[in-house]
Order: structure tokens, then sequence, then C-alpha cells
């Protein structure tokens, strides 16, 4: 399988482009902002500038996007709350038109598991859990060597998990979710709670690696959490990985130790031996990567 | 594939045998109570008189097992809070050398699960989880038709599943598993909590079925645990189905309305609305045919 894949990461903040061979090397890897309440036409002129900035000639086009995506998607993104002005837009039709050539569009969060399969930090594990820590908290679930997507492409929400079944209430409508607990947005608000006088995630981890002792405490109750969700998730699946990835596992020395605490104490003994947990490799490219890995298979009629 | 199989329930209070044939239908259904601190030999025995009473020629045999069973299991009994006893046991080999047949067990959640995706309520679906309320919680998760066993026999054991992180200290050795919340022993457990004199969740339900106001009370808290957890495996698996099976199901008017509220109100909605709810309708039963369809599976080279 050889040729090129124009892949691309669409957030609610950021578009991200490359051209990704067969073996997962990428080259031409440029960033964008995505304007606020972009519109569809304006958001199919973004990549079409993008696209002729990296000047390959891709074989097919493979995008993220932060809606769910079941296996027949058909190509129109919905609940998008982070892009929500491009709501009922169908991504993969616009797509094809624009430039004649096959669209494969993955979930974000599945798309990262399945990059980490691919080429990083899960490579060759058949079952395995991954988790995107960012804004939200979002996740991939490999089954037996392939996504589990789920009828509505719901498969993997794993941020809106209970850990307190009395507790915050989630913008999903629920109360307690992890999201609530373990995200960057969390780890921030706890650590205000805390009485730090910190904007983000990022300088709460600055802190704690300045030897703060409250920053200490917010990583450990941050971490305790996501290990409680990932200790039932070890029990309910037996994974043989957890793969933590996103903006926020840039934190992990500061709490993954909790987290694994959690999952040892919570867990079955052989499931959590078994469950590794482990820091994501490839870091924010891991989406873009995984699309572009779902599109090669597509292109040889093995995608799963 | 025709010819019968002779398939059994073992559990740590009965053993149930009966021939089943390749359609599900069952015939000879006997029972014999397992003596407490049964030895391995005494355990043969007690089979060894059954399958004499059933007097059927079986293709193979079929067992499920209260204990860990990966899908290359080798055989052993390992983890059997209610059978422990005959830990260590290679109750496939044992079997295969006194019978001279094909043997294969299934864990007892996993083969409730494939006996009511063969023939009972989950009939046809691809994607489920079927829940056996008993003494404890366990739990079998179909994935695109395949049972999903885990690489040591511990997938599907939502029991498990955390839904009070400071809650109840488990059996299992965790903190608020929704087997404390939710199982028949719990019933029994929070009715006597409030006050009611009853020793067992069958008393419970006759006292709702009764009109009494406590009971009724004891399952709208026990069905909200049960949809606290049923809700988190809504959102990460997006499963079609979801099948409550097990001794304390028979209370199944008196939970299910409160679990229901409870996915509803914390799933994200088309999660909700896809995982139906439903009460599994071969009752005592499943377990023993779905441990028979994967024998028939394994007779024709077809088990996964």
């Amino acid at each position: 399988m050889e040729g090129l894949v124009l892949a691309a990461d669409l957030g609610g903040t950021n578009l991200r482009m490359a051209a990704v061979d067969h073996g997962g090397s990428f080259s031409h890897l440029i960033k964008r902002r995505v304007p606020p309440n972009v519109s569809p036409p304006e958001l199919i002129e973004l990549i079409r500038t993008l696209a002729a900035e990296i000047s390959a000639s891709p074989r097919a086009l493979a995008f993220t996007a932060p809606a769910p995506v079941p296996f027949d998607f058909d190509g129109v993104l919905t609940k998008l709350p982070n892009l929500s002005s491009v709501t009922g837009m169908n991504l993969k039709r616009a797509l094809e038109d624009e430039f004649g050539l096959p669209v494969v569009i993955e979930n974000d969060a599945t798309a990262a598991a399945i990059g980490e399969t691919w080429i990083g930090a899960s490579r060759g594990i058949s079952n395995s859990i991954t988790v995107t820590l960012g804004t939200g908290i979002g996740g991939g679930i490999i089954i037996d060597g392939k996504p589990h997507r789920g009828p509505d492409g719901i498969g993997g929400e794993i941020g809106h998990i209970t850990v307190e079944p009395n507790g915050r209430r989630c913008k999903c409508g629920s109360i307690g979710c992890v999201e609530e607990y373990a995200s960057a947005t969390a780890i921030a608000r706890i650590a205000q709670e805390h009485g730090m006088k910190t904007r983000d995630s990022a300088e709460v981890y600055a802190a704690w690696m300045g030897g703060d002792a409250t920053a200490a405490i917010v990583f450990t109750e941050m971490g305790r959490y996501l290990g409680i969700m990932l200790a039932s998730l070890a029990n309910a699946i037996n994974p043989e990985m957890l793969v933590i990835c996103g903006g926020a596992s840039a934190a992990w020395e500061a709490f993954a130790p909790s987290t694994q605490a959690e999952i040892s104490s919570r867990a079955y003994p052989r499931a959590a031996s078994r469950a590794r947990l482990v820091k994501g490799i490839l870091g924010d490219n891991a989406g873009l990567l995984g699309v572009a890995r779902s599109a090669f298979l597509e292109l040889a009629g093995e995608r799963v």
C-alpha cells in the first residue's frame, strides 16, 4: 500500500493537517485556528487552503471529528459541543465533492486509540483502552484489534462514566461524570478550589514541577478519580493496556501514581496487573495518525 | 448439527444438568445439591451420577463455572469464592478423562449472555450486556456477536464497577462496587437497614407485591444503583440491549422503573434510547443453554 493520505485533526480550536504515508511517517504538518462559529463553507475553504499548502497528491482524505462516528457513518456531524456551528453538515460528502477522493472520518478519541495501537504505546496490543484527557475526557476501546464504535458511535465515551453518584452536574446532563473530576478543565477547577491562582492545568503542572504541595494534592485527587473509572473498566473489559493521551497527559508524572494505586486497590488483581497503565507516545498526533491508518485500511478494503 | 450436548450449570449451591439439542430444546433437567466443601473426586462422582440419570448419548459436555474463563481456558478452576473447595482442579481434563468427550466450559454469566443471545431476550442482537443479579452481580458482554471474555476471563465482571467511591467494602477488596448495592444480597441488606424483618430479596419482593411502602423504597434505591452502572456502560460500550437475568430479576417490576429512569437521565440520549432494558427470558436456564450453544459451536469449529 503505497502513496499518501491527507490526514487532519479537526477540533473545536484548531485544524491540524499533514501528509501521512503507509508506515505512519508524516510531513508538512500544519496547524490553523478554526474561526469561532465557522460555517460549513468556511470550514471547507479552510481545509482547501491547508491542503493546497501541503501540496501532496493524496489517495484519500482522513479526518477526525469531535463527534460520534458509528461504523456505517453517513458523514453528518452531530453532537458537536465544541464545534456546534457545523452541526448537521455532511463533512464526508462535502470533502468528497471538493477533492474527488475517498474520505474516511473517525471520532477523535477513537482515532487516537487506533493511532497508538498502530505505531504508538499499544502497538500490537489486541485489547486496550485509550483515554484522551483534554478539555473533556474521551476514549477509544480496542477489542480483538478492532475499534469498538458502537451502533451510534458512542462506544468509548468513557468520560461520562459516573464516579460520584451525587456529584457535580456534567454538561452532558448527567451527574458525577469522571470528566468533571479528571479532565484538564477539572484539574484547573480543583486547583482553584484549593486556593491556587491558576487558569489552566498546565499551570498546575508547572506548580507541581516546582514542588508545590497544593498542586500535589490536586493531581492526587484527579488521578484517583481517573483510577476509579479505569478500575471499573479493567474489571468490565479486562484490557491489556490503558493508554493515557491528550493534553493533560503531559502531567503524567503528577497523577499517574495515584491513578495506578487506585486501579491496583480496586480492580481484581489479575485485571489490575494485566491492564498496564502507560502514557501515549504519539502526543497531539495520535488522532491524525490513527485516522490515516483507517484510511489506508479502507483503501485496502480491510477497515474494521 | 444434530445430536445432544450434556449441559450443566455448576454453582456454589446446586448442580443442574440437562440434555440440550442444537435448537436449544432441552430434556431431563435435573438438579442436585453440591455438598459443602465438595472435593474434586466427589464433584466428578456427582456429575457422573447425574449424567447416568439423564442417560443421553451426548456429543460433548458443556459446563458453566462460577470462575474466570478466558478464551484459551486450560480448564483449571480459580477464584471460586462460592466453590473454593475445588480451587485448582482441572475440570476440563477431569471431565474429558471421565467421559471421553469434548468438554467446553464457560463462565456462568458469560454463558447466560450467550444463551439469551442464542434463543432468549437478546436473540439476534450483536451488541448487548447481560447482567446476572444473584448473591453477587455478574455480567456477560457481547460485542459484534461474540462474548468478550478478555485475556484473563475477567471481561464482563461488571458487578465490580464502582458506584460509590467511598462506599461499602466489597468482598472483592474494592470499595463501593455495584454488587454491594444492587445484588440480591444487597436488596436484603438495604431492607434490613430500613427496618424490614426479611431474610432475603424474595421476601422483600413479596412485601413489594403486597404494597409495602418500605419495600418500594428499597427497590428504588437498588434499581437506581443498577441504573448508574448501566448508564456508565451504555456510554462506554453503546450496547443495543441490556438484559437483566439471575434470581433477583424476579423482582423486575419493582426495580426496573428506577433503573430505566437512571439510565435515561445519565446516559447520552442516543445511548440511552439504543440500550433497550429488558428482562431475560430464559430464567435459570440461560447459562446452561448458553454453554450448550458454545459446545455446539465448538463441535462445528465455529466457537468464538
